[in-house]
């Protein structure tokens, strides 16, 4: 695999290491991390090192094949496991992939109960290892089905970041800039910097930038006045969660983007994989929202620049509704317009 | 006068000296820059060391004041004093105060061509003078009459400073503020910290809670979600500049705002001085739009937090359409509904 990548493993089960680009480093510094220890790989998804819903399910997923090292009582095997699982997905509530790539590693423990613990380690790992190829493979697809919107021309804005450093293939949003970038089409990328911990100015902009794909920095409060003087003809944002109505948790600032979208009459389409999906939740008001540390805000890289006892109010996501949202591009392809119904179609 | 202050004059004519509030700075130092040199306060306010529409103005007056300290040749006085102005107008060209300040010193030393250069210059400081005492006066009637829309237990979004730190007084929404807390009315401010120059984490926060507001820190994409959860009861900003029909050029974030209070039927007023207004311009397409540098978006005192060579869009302004204004706030009372009428009955 060629530089960058947000995860990937090496080795074997049993004395291989996890590898993570540590990605609140950049753009400053490239530091690939490696980690042998699971609390370290739980540390490191907590503190958003890794980040980005499909690349935190393939990390959480290597982080458990590095917990059940550590299990040595193959009566309590399973058990234990199950309980490391538990521990390692409340690293990060929102992120339903977390928890679905835990859910599935324990899974498919679950089927063999007589296997030696050696292979029952090597199976956690092919597993995981599983996870990774078809999030890449997902990738691929959403970034063809997604390429298809972006026109000659466009202006495409985006938040956050979606892109090789948030999955373990080339992204969701971004994946579809990749593709179309790669067959030709001429376009430019808006790229909020997305406060307050800038994963659009420090890791957007320097991912598309390498790629050769023309991208320009702004402000969250500055898209407003971009699609005003009609320089944005495409929103495209990925998802953490989304409900079975369409209702979509991803980075805060996604809302306000859809609602100024909508008022501009600009399309908003949200590109998320099948494992984005929570067909549980009926909607989003049962979706968590992770509150996160006053620090993030109040400081950047260590600098202060609030008063330092202000109260903050920092959610890490919010919640946009499916009527605000044109269309989903998944891996399978386009959910237009978005409803309950179309979701339950889609992936019948 | 008590501290906190922007922008103060200390002496006479001659001998005297500009006092300004280092905001830059702000808020980890409280630094006086005390400046006779008309050079050192043009670059203060290029570089924002003073910034708000009316402490711009003050500071730009003073600003002619130590100009005018330079100009021996009586006969051309005039002509060089008005070059001066010029000179100093350049440094801010979408602060309709500055050029206002400006000429209002202008004039008035062309009322008397016969005087003695001494007396010239004292006149010329008197007339700063006066600006600052009227521009107190205006804050205290705006903020008497923005505190009437203030309800019990309102939240309260801000965006930008427009507080003591901005004005000679009081502040033109956060004088609203001030005024409601001194009636004792309970409410809570939420305060955009303000990308690129983050006005409201720095300086908002900072004097709001200073005076014993509480006031809650906010990053622009989580207004929003604030609104969505019903946190909001009212939106108010402050004005660089003002057409005839209403529409208001502000700090850039303050468009967006209004379209996320239309969608959520919050009401949105704009607090501003007759000197804002620009009766001059028939509409928002009139105002020029001031872009500044990458760096501001790119570093964070002085720390890079994007790739060096990324390409910026950086406005400090944008215009927001009367059509999405509630109201508008003057030291004269509410102008409401905000139309070309509207407008122009309020000033007759």
């Amino acid at each position: 695999m060629h530089f960058p990548f947000s995860v990937r493993w090496v080795g074997n089960a049993d004395t291989g290491y996890l590898e993570l680009l540590d990605q609140t480093l950049l753009p400053l510094e490239e530091r690939i991390l490696k980690i042998a220890d699971a609390s370290v790989a739980r540390e490191a998804i907590t503190s958003l090192r890794v980040r980005g819903a499909p690349a935190i399910g393939a990390a959480g997923a290597y982080a458990l094949v590095l917990s059940a090292r550590g299990i040595t009582d193959s009566d309590q095997w399973h058990e234990k496991l199950t309980q490391q699982a538990v521990w390692l997905n409340d690293s990060r509530p929102t992120a339903v992939n977390l928890s679905w790539a835990l859910n599935r590693l324990v899974q498919q423990d679950a089927k063999n109960p007589h296997l030696d613990l050696i292979t029952r380690k090597e199976n956690l790992l092919n597993e995981a290892n599983r996870i990774v190829e078809e999030d890449r493979e997902m990738c691929e697809c959403m970034g063809k089905n997604g390429a298809a919107l972006i026109g000659e021309g466009y202006g495409v804005l985006t938040h956050c970041n979606t892109g090789l450093l948030a999955t373990a293939g080339e992204g969701t949003a971004l994946s579809a800039m990749y593709y179309a970038h790669r067959l030709g089409v001429q376009f430019q990328v808006y790229a909020d910097e997305t406060r307050p911990l800038l994963q659009g100015s420090r890791l957007t902009t320097w991912e598309l930038h390498r790629a050769g794909i023309d991208v320009t920095l702004i402000c969250e409060g500055m898209a407003g006045m971009l699609m005003s003087q009609g320089k944005i003809q495409l929103i495209m944002v990925g998802a953490d969660r989304i409900a079975q109505n369409g209702d979509t948790a991803n980075k805060v600032g996604t809302y306000g983007l859809s609602i100024l979208a909508n008022f501009h009459k600009v399309p908003f389409f949200v590109v998320a994989p099948s494992s984005t999906f929570d067909h549980k939740l009926k909607d989003g008001s049962e979706i968590p929202i992770e509150q996160r540390k006053a620090e993030e805000v109040t400081t950047v890289f260590g600098q202060r620049i609030a008063p330092a006892s202000v109260k903050v109010f920092n959610p890490a996501f919010d919640v946009t509704p499916g009527s605000l949202i044109t269309g989903i591009v998944t891996e399978k392809g386009i959910i237009k317009p978005v409803s309950r119904e179309s979701i339950l179609n889609h992936w019948k």
